[in-house]
């Protein structure tokens, strides 16, 4: 998926979030946006996938104002809530489980979510209906299939990931689970060691994708990555950043499990906004 | 005054709305954003007025779509209410018109205000006290004074800044009153055409700062409009364009009136939010 035209304000107004969020000081502020608006400037073209650049303005901005990880404290706070909320779910069935993790993908900084909405907001999206939903077709390739990727977005949503993936190991118990996470701190995505303090590790291998990016940007992952990419036989791919990276590939392999939170996501796939979508772009 | 760290994302939110009501297909709108960041990046640097860039920025998107008034439609709308509106304050004495001339300036594109809203907020507004009030000394400056200068802001505005000067000539019959608007349209502010259609020529003697750019920037108006400004003995500046624009002069004669509608704006005055202002630098 290449930009919209939301993009470019959306981009620059996550600066404004991560440069209040990060210095006091008005002057260092301004002259942080200034920065953000000249490198937003270089990076962004009509070629340009949205989370390609966002990750790449984002990072260049962490360097500028001396923080690797300014989301800290709302990953922190967004797995705390989580980890405890998803106890609630334990007994869910397959399908429930996999319309948790859909609903975790509410947790999104890029759309100012509060992580602490968190509870209310999974039970009124458990009584929504899919508006794409290719949860069936999942379901039969995983029946045959041998190794599954699993591509996770951002940290709170994790647990629901979990939860569905354990799932999904007592429904396919032959299907080998690889679970990816991020090499590094990028906006409030899952890394790797997200996972493992998760405890994704008992249930599956962890990898990292091999880059800080968000999604999974084929041409900046890293090649044990891609291996296990390519090998996969099925790929579930959660949230918005992995649909922007992936969605050209067109590859059958791919659902894409995500709400589809701004007017950009959903023009592209022609939803309405706020869809809660289980797709595949072939079954369309 | 000199930007602040919002005023880059402000402004390029502002291009998403001009491209979003001037253009309806998605790639010429992406176009359209990738020129504003351009174009902002160009502009935009420490040392810079937000009024300034923001309305440079705003020109050359202007003609980047081939629109040269967007908000035509706004401003229509914004007068019409007011238009009504004000006819309800007829009997006002001169306080509470200075008030509703604070209050008129809710309406402002920038801030993304309905003008529909504009009687409650009306209603609303004359009940709250100003922040600062420097009207005694604005009073007492016009007793004894020949020229007013009077610099109006947006459309709608301008009816109650039409009802207030009535009230100032009722009140300081020997005064001399210039109102100055914008010399062409620039977002949804007050145009030389747009007084004249408000009837201001009854009152006073209409001029043009002769700019397009938002507020009063002394650098880019007229000599003709200089030599007015020069010989005013009072200036009455509305809103937040004329703050930014002439707060650095800290001339005695200027009386800030507006509502302090944005964090900047509020941050630089040193006064919180939404606070009403009847402000003279000088006086504090």
């Amino acid at each position: 998926m290449r930009i919209h035209h939301e993009c470019v304000a959306c981009a620059i107004n996550q600066c404004q979030k991560i440069v209040e969020m990060s210095l006091p000081g008005e002057e260092a502020r301004r002259d942080a946006m200034l920065f953000s608006l000249k490198r937003a400037s270089k990076l962004f073209s009509e070629d340009s996938i949205p989370a390609v650049v966002g990750g790449l303005l984002f990072l260049d901005l962490y360097e500028f104002i001396g923080n690797d990880d300014p989301f800290r404290d709302y990953k922190r706070l967004s797995n705390e809530i989580a980890r405890r909320l998803v106890e609630n779910y334990g007994d869910s069935d397959l399908r429930t489980s996999l319309k948790l993790a859909i609903a975790g993908n509410v947790v999104d900084f890029s759309t100012g979510y509060n992580p602490k909405r968190l509870e209310e907001d999974i039970k009124r999206v458990l009584m929504e209906e899919l508006y794409v939903d290719h949860s069936g077709d999942l379901f039969d390739n995983l029946g045959h299939a041998e190794k599954l990727l699993y591509l996770v977005d951002n940290c709170g949503e994790i647990y629901f990931d979990r939860l569905f993936i354990e799932k999904l190991k007592d429904e396919f118990p032959n299907v080998e689970v690889f679970v990816a996470g991020k090499a590094g701190p990028i906006i409030n995505d899952a890394t790797v060691d997200d996972l493992i303090e998760a405890g994704f590790g008992e249930l599956a291998e962890i990898i990292s994708t091999g880059s800080r990016l968000p999604g999974t940007p084929i041409e900046h992952v890293s090649e044990e990555f891609l291996r296990v990419f390519h090998s996969a036989d099925v790929i579930v791919a959660k949230g918005q950043a992995n649909f922007e990276t992936l969605s050209e590939l067109n590859d059958s392999r791919i659902f894409f499990l995500l709400k589809a939170k701004c007017p950009a996501i959903a023009r592209e796939i022609g939803v309405p906004i706020g869809s809660l979508l289980c797709l595949n772009q072939r079954l369309r």
